[in-house]
């Protein structure tokens, strides 16, 4: 069975992240989002193992004594995380794990799982900010470089990204996500049972 | 202006690879041949510089003495080769060059080009060959198995590629291929003008 990817889809705050992630997952039949653990109980309707997994206060702060979380927090007094040994488990079976999360989450996954897929989303906006800056030449005002400053650090961290793409419409982002997933898996260090013959 | 690619579409004889990279070319805009130079006369309505570079035999070797082709050959008493210089020229411009290469040929533009995106195609009939070789177990024949030898080496080539791609239809060859190149122009690397604002 052929190793899963691991689909880190990540990008400043009103990139628009959630749209594009939902979409790919319902038009992407061999990926699946990341399951989540949690302490809160369990709604109705909700399957453990698949909505969520749940755990109790206790299960969970033991998990992430032992380091068993690629990323967690605390919500209004309930965790919620990440637990990495589940996650290795349905790659190894061959699962491709969609893994939505913010740029701070998205720092630490790298250093968990340095093989994960790592795709910057760049909001529209910032490239149409992009544009204008770029556009404007030397006069700047003070508040637009206060404007620049924020939207520089807040996307400077997308370099230590393998892609990145920008969210022109949801259409043509999904369709990127896709091309990037399907030509990782056409890396021939992922298919060298191709060349044992 | 964005640094075009080297697309480098190589594999074993009988993969049917100018069959996918002429449909490949035909199905993408932003996607052009190399051209070659070449010692031999034009034809009527051939354009130097479009259809080839026509080169003297001495300007040709001239070129060859001060390492001026990615690679080479003389057939039939006519020089053929890729200019190197003429080639960064084109990506340079930002146009993504199409390069349908045998595999010796691929391993020399390797050590010239290395930033080349290097595509290796697998024949169907190689992957049917490998189904059936496993499927038979341990009732290998002889011939079977000097088959397999001529396969093995012919193929074993391929693990110095960055992509595999098995020709099982040209249809999904020329996908997965485009997804290839989508995927290459979406590095963070090579968008570095989208972090710089």
């Amino acid at each position: 069975m052929k190793q899963g990817l691991l689909i880190v889809v990540s990008g400043p705050s009103g990139t628009g992240k959630g749209t594009v992630c939902g979409k790919l997952l319902a038009e992407t039949p061999q990926l699946a989002y990341s399951i989540s653990a949690t302490t809160r109980q369990p709604r109705e309707g909700e399957v453990d193992g698949q909505n969520y997994y749940f755990l109790t206060r206790e299960q969970f702060e033991s998990e992430i004594a032992a380091g068993g979380f690629l990323e967690y927090a605390d919500v209004y007094g309930n965790y919620y995380g990440t637990p990495l040994k589940k996650l290795e488990e349905r790659l190894q079976a061959g699962q491709d794990i969609l893994l939505e999360i913010d740029t701070q989450g998205a720092l630490n996954v790298m250093k968990k799982c340095p093989e994960g897929i790592f795709i910057f989303l760049l909001p529209p906006s910032m490239a149409e900010l992009e544009r204008r800056i770029k556009g404007r030449g030397s006069e700047t005002s003070e508040s637009l470089e206060r404007r620049l400053g924020a939207a520089r650090e807040e996307i400077s961290v997308g370099k230590q990204y393998t892609y990145v793409v920008v969210n022109t419409t949801v259409k043509t982002a999904v369709k990127r996500i896709q091309a990037i997933i399907d030509a990782e898996h056409s890396k021939a260090e992922r298919n060298e049972d191709l060349f044992e013959i």
